[in-house]
């Protein structure tokens, strides 16, 4: 049975696996992320070659690494990172030279939903999309069995599809992205936002941040939520609707069969997907002609950027 | 070399044609689309046999019909048609018990991208999204080179993508859908408004539509503006602005190569075009960091839907 | 005591009363709204010389016309009226002539506005805000005591401030306005679209309009949801929750002590008025570090024409 | 004839003078603001009796006090203020004490409002609305000669009536803001985005601010306007058409005669103007049935504070 190894390569850790044809991690290790192009690029080749010399690493045909960029069209090179000194960065290469295999490198959203459509929530469709609700929101598209990377390289860079003309201002330097409204940056604003306006209301979610309203950050609302508080709650319900709304939009567009909703704020569940649902089947255009899709909770957890990236080097 | 009919069956007229697979058509006919069902089901059939005993329709393989409803994802299924009386009509089979032929059905608005991404203004890209502006907003998606169908062969509904929440009613029980602001009718209605507003600019475009104001019609206001009338180029303008603004909000979810932007309403050419190309540019999120795809106007006009139906009913 | 008299113009209607200093009606009839102006202008000269004739009316001073129109800044005459045929009608003079009295007329929302102001829910502020939530929203403004007509007589048409750019169309020629948002005739769009959507949660609404769901109505709505129907009450909460983010952007320019919700649509009470208090206080611009105004509803019901009306003609 | 005493205090200067009964400044001095509440109190006294005991200062009857911050109703106690640490601060007591004259207190913009109304570009109306376009957007409201306060002396902060529902981020706690849009710092976040996505077209600008792209402020992109720029023209024409669709919104509320625009981003003249007022005529309500309001520019400049509070003081 075929072995490949898939290296998660964020802004501050490096996590890889040997991953098994059937999406299990076989033998796994995890570094600091060093801050030149050059220590990275040694750092995931040490890491791909501490994995071959593991037990279960002997017969490793492949490498997939998933990376926190935009990444071309060939699957060699990292155009542009925001959060690493990648430019134009042809990793593909330089881990290859290093490692003597194969190597292919995929954006970490589009790895994640790989994984999701292989292995997690989609595995029973063909045409998924999973939408990753992090601090930003991020996505990966697959149709007919087939991971889309778009033309450049750049498709599913969902979280900047426009959902509000002349919306709150986005990092990108557009105004209303998606991202503005379901992530987990909206989130804390809309928190923070809740305690000055009341924060009576939002005494419990205060607390969570020990006073310090500016310091309330995703997993804090999560945690006050899930206790049942009900102002945190709110704040979901509010996230889920701009999540379903969305989702509607790209059902328009996609047709897809199944949409995993993933990422660290998606972790409270049914807070955050059932207003999602109820949002996305009220703005479903022409709703009661046509099937609706499923929309579920991610499965693969944070193993999604490893096995994903390794599924993805299979196919070569 | 194999030849295959397209059959494009619209609310008014049947148009078919004998096709080669250089996408050229050999022989056409036309004729009225007839009331029921069984006498479109007859029609179509009339029509292949018509072309089959033409002199150049001797070895024809098989037959696509491009019809305007919701196709179903296996080509065989008309699931709902807003104008025609299909609910849940099979048929591909109906036709091709008749024809005694292979019979795939395609929407109509794919089969034109499929033209346009095989013979037309597309083909020498993988990634093509075609955006036809008629009196609606369709759409078809050619990503890595195959037609995506979605799940229940609903993809590409893009004038339903929402890009205005709590915006204009739409026909299909939302609100917002692109198509309110970027469809024929909605230049239409601009119009009608500019005319009730300022009777003074619209003077031109009144005398055009026979001082009738609410008779002011697409074609009308085409004719206006290529006589170089400025508030006919406005209305343009405005329309181009959100459909540019839209092609963004695409380009973000598939980042295609080229859009093909079609239909009748882009007759009119760069009057369009152009606002839409600068829209785009303007909107297309971290636009600096990334190639931007080509806009570009429609080659095949009337002809696509046939071309495009008998060039997918080669690949079974 | 001095009294007048206030004659109430309505598309279909006209209600007259003679009103005494403390705005209680001594005296009321009713009669149906010819068609024409001349004899519409001989109908309130005949209700006025009819209540002059009964037992209370010995000692009128004047009488005060509320218009379903445009009334200049004179209070003499009707500019435009959507359901009556005036046209720059000078309806002081017309009616003056016949009863030879004062005659001051009166924008119909404004004269409602005033009751509410003088006798009913806002007696205890000088700056009170009416709303008026119909077929469509009305207003009246009444700052430091004095009722605000404009430079043209056309203050208060608060129903067309605009609160969605690019948004639904509204009959006055623009879009976006708020009546198309928060009136009577949005409630039962709402009404319709959920009964298209999900026909499950909106039986009772159906059944209701005996299951011609196109002939849903305001009234059938209130009815639904006074009996505890939670699609119906969900109906009232999005109309209140548009209700109160309009009445914190009016708040932002009049800074009222009181703000008084009438019109048919508000009889419904809390289950309107509470969400637009949550609403209001959720979007009020610097909430924290300003009073908030109080949202009451309205207590003079369909009298309020009459009374205000009455009342203004008191101050010639 | 009576003279009075105008006195602006402004987060970094006080600027005092004595105004005669026709808005003439006889004498006049500016002193750099204090930090404390109390050094402030002392400042304004002081410049105060040096004004009187200059040549034309004898007379002096009351000074007005123009503040830039939240108002009390009874033109006593500044309740908050953004820029000073006056917090429920008693000022007409704590400077009428000191200079043993009346003093009455007003919002600066409101000053500046009756300033313009009472000698400046609204002098011949009697329902005027200053929009003051500085770092934000202010405003004061004239209706039928009187200052509109407001029941919490909170009137006419029309920078913060809301434009677009989920819009932009506003410092008052809310989103989408006429401020965010409109306002000088609308105006150079414009300019910014653009030198990001068009260094070419924005080249100018980017000059004018010496390379530094985030260091564009509303002063420089003037200039650059003035001088003939079209890539600045056209961040004023966006600006311009933001404000007049504000002022269609305030029409519909107050039916003003004359809306004038003041603030330093005023100051470019037409090229805001014009495009304002385009855009107004597009977006009134009914516009074709009703007289329509002017749209001017400010007369007063930076005297109007001084002046209208000088004015105000005289009705006390």
């Amino acid at each position: 049975m075929e072995l490949t190894i898939g290296v998660d390569v964020g802004g501050t850790k490096i996590a890889a696996g040997v991953v098994d044809a059937d999406g299990r991690i076989l033998e796994r290790l995890r570094v600091p992320t060093p801050e030149t192009v050059d220590e990275i690029d040694a750092s995931i080749a040490e890491a791909v070659e501490q994995l071959r010399a593991s037990e279960s690493g002997g017969s490793v045909a492949a490498v997939g690494v998933a990376a926190a960029g935009f990444v071309n069209e060939h699957r060699t090179t990292v155009r542009f990172a925001p959060n690493i000194a990648w430019r134009e960065h042809e990793l593909a290469d330089a881990v290859g030279k290093r490692v003597q295999l194969p190597v292919i490198v995929e954006n970490d959203a589009n790895a994640a939903a790989w994984a999701e459509f292989r292995f997690g929530a989609g595995r029973d469709a063909t045409d998924v999309v999973t939408v990753t609700v992090g601090t930003g929101v991020g996505g990966g598209i697959v149709l007919d069995g087939k991971l889309i990377r778009g033309a450049f390289g750049m498709a599913a860079e969902i979280g900047h599809m426009r959902v509000v003309p002349n919306g709150r201002a986005c990092g990108c330097g557009q105004t209303g992205c998606w991202e503005q409204y379901a992530s987990g940056r909206a989130l804390a604003r809309s928190a923070f936002e809740l305690a000055i306006r009341d924060p009576k209301a939002a005494a419990p979610l205060i607390e969570a941040a020990g006073g310090k309203i500016d310091g309330l950050v995703g997993s804090m609302i999560t945690e006050v939520a899930l206790a049942g508080d009900p102002a945190a709650i709110g704040l979901f319900a509010e996230l889920g609707r701009w999540l379903g709304e969305g989702v509607a939009a790209l059902a328009n567009v996609l047709d897809p069969a199944v949409v995993v909703i993933g990422g660290g704020v998606a972790e409270v569940g049914d807070l955050l997907l059932e207003p999602a649902r109820k949002a996305f089947n009220h703005h479903l255009s022409a709703g009661a002609n046509r099937p609706h899709l499923q929309l579920r909770g991610a499965e693969m957890g944070n193993d999604a950027g490893i096995i994903g990236a390794a599924d993805l080097a299979r196919t070569r």
